[in-house]
């Protein structure tokens, strides 16, 4: 079952020869290649989702719904490409008159980085899994991928591997440009490989902290793109605690059990300013009660959830609002404690309960909650339920220090596919927080630049010739060029 | 004279607290900033290359020069953040129709990492040292500046650093965004310490990977980008070199001797269809012969030379061609070897001589320079000397693999500030080949972007407010709009 190292060994080298090959196509060749991957995937979402629902305990839209936002993510990147925005193509023209002294003609354009080891999620067996997001924008910067399987959906990530390389075959790719491997040392060979030119990774803080470690330690050290954990806080005001306590309650629940709480985005944290707490027990126990329960992902996760909500539930000054249960599909718990007990044990806002379970925090009238936002490490999202009017500048700049996206009224739970989509943070959310793994953005981790100083036009790269075959947008001289304009010097 | 752990507490203390008031001050105000920065550098200018002078051995000339440079450089990212090209602002309205279900109203923004401890150059006393790229990029990001001084110009970048903080005292800025710190125990501090958000370093391979490895062994990791060691390769085409091999050997000789042959992208191998190597050496010879001499930077630097040009020299297959002296301004060596002595020891193409020495490569007609140019390293820049019609596209992308410059018959040295400058490369010429610390786009490397989900209109920053107060650049809906332009929701 496990991929023995000389496997490993083959498809790496097979996946760089096929990068070498795929490198410098056109973009219309590329995007035909995404584009065939995206069609393979719809015509049969019915095996895939079936699959899905047998290996994840996952509900069928749910797993339909994540089909389509990885369709859907593969041509949103296909028209990126197409109107080279992952290039990034700047033309300077020479200029004798420039500030410093003359500058030559200089010209700059992202270029792919090689071969890219993707390591899928467990909780997200499409949009984070074989074909997800790590892999759709590795092949779309014009990467080789070599996926490290997770085992928690073997035989839906083996189909869909066969799948993707099925349609990147018909699609006259080269062969090798997508492959997949099973186990431990597969992986670790994947992140060792001289070869290897960048990692994307989702999954546990430890597990990637000891990859990144890995990556870091290397002869030639490489970028490890690395989504770890995030408790994603969410504060509540007084004043919109006061307008619309039950609907921001009825959010709440509905958020945080989302896919049984197994969300890098599930809000763990509420700071409320609650007075009746049996009220509020009340209210969240009745939300509850109407949420369809499934068992977790995987006996091992389980395992981990179970772990972390008896260690927060055991800790001084915290309660159990709503008590969830044990069974197999597990009801959801609220725990709740105080603000002040936070500010004493600061680490009960760092752990992470990957499941359905979460943790209330009271704070009285008048309380600073930037000192409480104070206390928080480094997150994927954070949540502001307010109202307009208020003046919450401080609170929203304590968050943004420690959060990669900010949410108003909203819930963190959900995560579009767009250009400004940014879904990343602080450690150790990510071990790179000026990164994306989802939106257009995403691209950009697996290229890098490469300027042409002083080029003959005839040994220039399609992309930086002034009459610009590829059509794409560029900026030349300084000013932004929509796609398709010529590049004339002045 | 070093700094106490205590000093360099309270300023990396200072330093945050600065960056917490300055960090979301109007494009106008930060860029008045850099100014007053630029206009001391400029009225300074006598004392400071005066001081330059005495402690580095470089000439007046290439001091101001330099001065010049790094004085640009600040007026040229000033005019960068006024347009917001920095801030990399897109805005996706909230759209129903979107691909794979109604999105929300997304906003992105990149903003300032924090404190940045930049590490000072030897051997470009303005333009990589106090107040050179790192620190301006820095700055222009909107991050405070811890510098590690370079004791190579002590008098120098103490007297540098004592005009910046004045300059910003008066400009207005906060107390403590900018301050310098001396000491190998006060450089380790200010890599450790939990305030310090990344680290940009120029100087030695050994230095910088000791210090990348620390870097990345935080309990939080921080981005460390370094750039280390490049040899610079330049290979010379049978065509070009029958056309013209008189001129290339005077423009390499001029190169890889400027500034003592002390810069980061000294042509340090020459690959080159030699026959008559005794016709090529009076030729080198007599170029050099008219070639200034200096000491080199440091006694420490010179060791490092001496024992470098020692290893090569005594290589197996490795003769002198131009025989330089240990003077105390030595005269200039070449060495020379072939292609065959190369395949056999690849590690001849790893060894900087940073100081005035470079190797040259002889190869016999018709040899595949693409094998050559496979066993490079990774290089800041990578030089063809060819004819505008040959057909060079293998040898081309292979460098282009390992470099993160490309140049065509033209010189390495000499680094423009423009915004397609790319001066990184992959390891080991840098820890991070996917960002520049020369030109615009190294502002980038101090920011992170964050997106503001589903914001009420009143809550949002500035920058991505839909009347567009600042006047900057954005990508509205997927569309790039020119500065000061309105973002409408279709």
């Amino acid at each position: 079952m496990h991929t023995t190292p000389e496997q490993v060994e083959n498809q790496i080298v097979a996946a760089h020869a096929a990068y070498e090959q795929a490198r410098d196509v056109e973009p219309q060749v590329r995007g035909s290649w995404l584009e065939a991957i995206a069609a393979a995937l719809e015509a049969n979402a019915d095996e895939l989702v079936g699959l899905g629902e047998q290996e994840t305990h996952l509900d069928q839209g749910r797993l339909r719904f994540e089909l389509k936002r990885s369709v859907f993510q593969l041509r949103l990147f296909r028209s990126e490409i197409l109107a080279g925005e992952h290039l990034g193509a700047i033309i300077d023209h020479a200029d004798q008159d420039w500030g410093m002294g003359p500058r030559p003609d200089l010209r700059r354009v992202n270029v792919p980085l090689g071969v890219v080891g993707v390591f899928g999620a467990s909780n997200f067996p499409f949009a984070f899994s074989v074909m997800g997001g790590d892999t759709a924008s590795a092949l779309a910067a014009g990467c080789a991928v070599v996926h490290k399987i997770h085992e928690g959906h073997l035989q839906l990530a083996l189909r869909t591997a066969a799948l993707v390389e099925k349609a990147l075959a018909s699609a006259g790719a080269p062969q090798g440009l997508f492959s997949a491997v099973v186990g431990r040392q597969a992986a670790e060979a994947l992140v060792d490989h001289p070869l290897t030119k960048a990692i994307g990774f989702t999954g546990s803080t430890a597990g990637g902290r000891a990859l990144f470690d890995r990556a870091c330690r290397r002869p030639t050290p490489i970028p490890f793109y690395g989504e770890l954990g995030s408790i994603n806080p969410v504060f509540v005001t007084e004043q919109a605690w006061d307008v619309r306590r039950d609907a921001i309650l009825s959010g709440y629940a509905a958020s945080f059990t989302a896919g049984m709480g197994q969300f890098c985005t599930k809000p763990g944290l509420l700071f409320a300013p609650v007075e009746d707490t049996d009220e509020v027990a009340a209210l969240l126990q009745q939300e509850l009660e109407s949420k369809s329960l499934a068992p977790l992902l995987s006996p091992k996760l389980r395992e981990g959830f179970d772990a972390a909500l008896d260690k927060v539930r055991s800790a001084e000054g915290v309660d159990v609002l709503v008590k969830g249960d044990d069974a197999e599909a597990p009801r959801p718990t609220v725990l709740a404690t105080t603000a002040e007990a936070v500010l004493a044990q600061p680490e009960l806002l760092e752990q992470e309960m990957f499941g359905p379970a979460t943790l209330l925090i009271r704070y009285r009238p008048g309380t600073d909650l930037t000192e409480l936002a104070g206390l928080l490490e480094g997150q994927l999202t954070a949540t502001v339920q307010g109202e307009p009017e208020e003046k919450l500048d401080d609170l929203l700049t304590v968050l943004r220090e420690r959060s990669g996206r900010l949410v108003w009224n909203a819930w963190p739970t959900g995560v579009s596919v767009t250009y400004a989509q940014q879904h990343g943070g602080p450690y150790p959310a990510t071990t790179a927080a000026s990164t994306t793994s989802v939106g257009t953005a995403a691209i950009g981790r697996f290229m890098r630049p490469v300027a042409y100083d002083s080029f003959a036009p005839e040994q220039l790269p399609p992309a930086l010739r002034d009459n610009n075959p590829w059509n794409i947008t560029r900026r030349v001289d300084g000013i932004h060029q929509p796609a398709g304009q010529k590049a004339e010097a002045r």
